[in-house]
């Protein structure tokens, strides 16, 4: 990027002291900041660094009185730390979709088409009868199969790979590493001991604002015409695995290393914190907040639950009783000591085996 | 693929009523079809769409008598289900070995060769004294290192990565992003608490018909001449983990991200389920069958148990203790009012701490 | 590499019987050693092979005194198989490090600038501004980013992929499929259940002598010029989660498939074992060892612990009350035996509801 501090002080709707005509290329904190850069103040802990940085402007407060002289340019905002963001994310959406045109080698299938302000990085390979729509961002060493659609501004970070038939939606981010589209788990067993193949013919869609972490797996759909489903909203952390025939519903959430197994249908707004399993063939009602390394054997179908535990139950529950749990050996012994009380030292009603007690 | 729907008729061994030149490049949802696409109709429930179809061809029952004037052509067949099951394999064969010949750019070291049927993608990489046989298939971005050798009918799906001197057998699926022969997690301590790295110098070994999903990672083994070895027909799911020195046993199936420590051998016909972790050094018998997310710290001996928990034990018995688990604060609660009743409410007898009791 | 005996044995500090020209190329087992290659003999079992070997040399102890004529030529040293471990070293060394020299194509930035020793593979990718050190080793399919910065002795194993602005120090191995730097995974909700993105605007510092297995993810700090850091000596294995703004202290060590959550700061010299996850904005203290799968849920502030569980506790404790709960069933039906007892058959006390106990 590269602005004035005009251009600047405009987008944030603030005031300038001094050279309005210095060049940014670069955000930075107060204490680190050099020319070209520009920092705000907000912490008054801070303040000392505006004397002495060598940013070219400072965001600062409208209400700052320096109590020494400053050197470098001032603009004036309302709240300098809601104004800094604001460049921040602006920086971002800048740097993200900055990329654009053909960097060679890269490669291109027949029948493959893109729209404006496209970026294809090195060494990227886009199969056949693509279609990738405006500002689509591919990075190197990204594989797009054949007959993948991809809506409009959606990156794809370094070596995202997108088996045959996938269906991206709009705004997208997919980062380094993640599989979409990659065979479901599915063989059949044979008489001899054996596992034949149960050929993975479905595909994945992604529909609108998911945001994928790195080094997911995404598994296509298994029957013919089906499709493992993503919705709108989506957040995915790194590390994930999501099996053939899943959907996840809109806005739902999930953390890093969690499972989901096949066919299991996850709800809407759901929070599923890290390493959580998901066993398969489930329904997650909406709002359900599943915690850590939780394993989930049986569907949910009461909304708004928070649980936790293998498997998982009420979380409030489960650390009273997890609670208990620490005292066992204590409790063992208690319990032993009743009995001889009651029964006398030398009774033979202690230790039934489990098989024989009648759970 | 482009068949006459005579072709597919005769593969199927059913009979035509219609047009048997038509041509058929798609299968498809009786719903869904479209001209040049075949469908099926086999549930009533469908019937109504056998007489709006696009479709070019529908394979149907040899009883069906449609009661409405039919455009599309009929294929009739004993059962129509299976017919389509087996074109849909049919199919996912020709698709998954349809690539053929050489993409540029593409690199091959010196000293390597490669039978009939070879597909090399572009921006593939293949080292020195690599041995590919006839019908490997090598998509984009896939790293092969030098010494190592490929059987027959090997799909190394785009991106992954074989270090020097693996060895593959026959018939092999390889996902996506899957990482095979890394160094093996050796360290030695320090006495200043640093560590050393032991380097890891063996190999891995992938016999015949084995199947490895995406994003999963096989360490080589540590010593020079050792391997780590995944036996014939074995299938491993996405996002696994396995150790330097682990042996995977005859058509043993792992799902996704469970992770076998370091030098553990597991038996043939094991089912371990997702998110399982085994300890390192250890001995797993035959058809064992491992509940998701278990943790196996002991060798497990006899035979065909079913095994679930952390450590994990009888699975049913891990069920009912996890019953009474849930039940615990009521227990401690009832125990605590039996000793008031049996010791009256100021004994001293209740809370021996966790290590005083003798267990 | 290429050695001559006479070259090898002045290595080891032998003595050299027989033709001391021969070249060596490889180690290799003496039971399967063939010309070109040297092994070595140190237990008695397999001093049959001497004899028949293929080896063009053999190490073998001063004290050994052969019961046949022996063909190969012998290296006499003090302990056969420290040498041989010498030997192995200095091959995996050599191994390591040959790599040199660009192949073609590869592509690289403007402004960008390596030390001696370099290897840049083929279809490897540098983007502006990078710096290399010396001796760094850039594997096939390799990205890395805008403005990144490498040390000396680094190899980055084919398809590591290092995001804008990592900086990574001396001596690092990574390994195949490991991605540094991408996005944290930060996301403020809104009133109509959507996320928003929060940018993303950090780094990763990786320090010196830091080895990270493959396939695992490290995602960057939030805030603009913060980190998560990677400090010196620290061994991480493969598929593991590193989050935002986390710190990894010196010569810790973490197994396969654990998971670190945002902000957390772990000490030095921890050993955190397979699959463990572990909450964010914690601190871990030095010398913790955490066992297989555990959770840990709060700050570890004592040094020294051994924890197991979820949430984990001391490890000893956990196993007592593990081994009382595998017995609740049996617990369970001995306490309503003895309220049965105290209270005679038809009391009411039994059952108090998990909620009605005083917890």
């Amino acid at each position: 990027m590269e602005f004035t501090v005009e251009q600047i002080a405009a987008m944030l709707g603030g005031t300038i002291e001094g050279d309005g005509k210095g060049r940014i290329t670069m955000l930075a904190k107060i204490q680190d900041a050099r020319p070209g850069q520009i920092a705000f103040l907000s912490n008054p802990k801070y303040e000392n660094f505006i004397y002495t940085t060598g940013a070219t402007a400072v965001i600062v407060s409208k209400q700052f009185v320096p109590r020494k002289p400053v050197t470098t340019t001032l603009i004036r905002v309302d709240d300098p730390y809601i104004s800094f963001t604001v460049l921040l994310e602006e920086y971002h959406k800048l740097i993200s979709f900055q990329r654009s045109g053909i960097e060679e080698p890269c490669f291109i299938g027949s029948g493959s088409r893109a729209g404006k302000g496209i970026y294809r990085g090195a060494f990227s390979y886009i199969g056949n009868n693509v279609t990738l729509g405006n500002n689509v961002k591919v990075y190197p060493h990204v594989f797009v199969g054949d007959n993948v659609s991809i809506g409009d501004n959606v990156i794809l970070h370094p070596n995202v790979k997108l088996y045959a038939g996938t269906r991206i939606g709009n705004n997208c981010v997919i980062h380094s590493g993640t599989v979409i589209g990659s065979d479901g788990f599915g063989f059949a067993p044979q008489a001899d001991g054996s596992y034949k193949t149960i050929p993975q013919l479905g595909n994945v869609i992604i529909e609108d604002d998911v945001v994928i972490g790195a080094n997911t797996v995404i598994d296509c759909a298994t029957l013919f015409g089906d499709s493992t489903i993503i919705r709108k909203g989506v957040k995915l952390d790194n590390l994930i695995q999501i099996a053939h025939n899943v959907e996840i519903g809109k806005n739902t959430v999930i953390a890093a290393q969690a499972g989901i197994s096949g066919s299991t249908k996850v709800g809407e707004n759901n929070m599923i914190a890290g390493q959580v399993g998901i066993a398969g063939h489930l329904v997650i009602a909406n709002n359900t907040h599943i915690g850590a390394q939780s394993g989930i054997s049986k569907s949910i179908k009461e909304e708004g639950q928070r649980i936790l535990g293998y498997p998982a139950f009420d979380i409030k529950e489960y650390f009273r009783a997890y609670t208990v749990f620490k005292k066992l050996p204590g409790i063992s012994h208690r319990l032993k000591q009743l009995e001889d009380r009651v029964y006398g030292n030398n009774h033979e009603q202690e230790a039934p085996t489990v098989s024989e007690s009648a759970e």
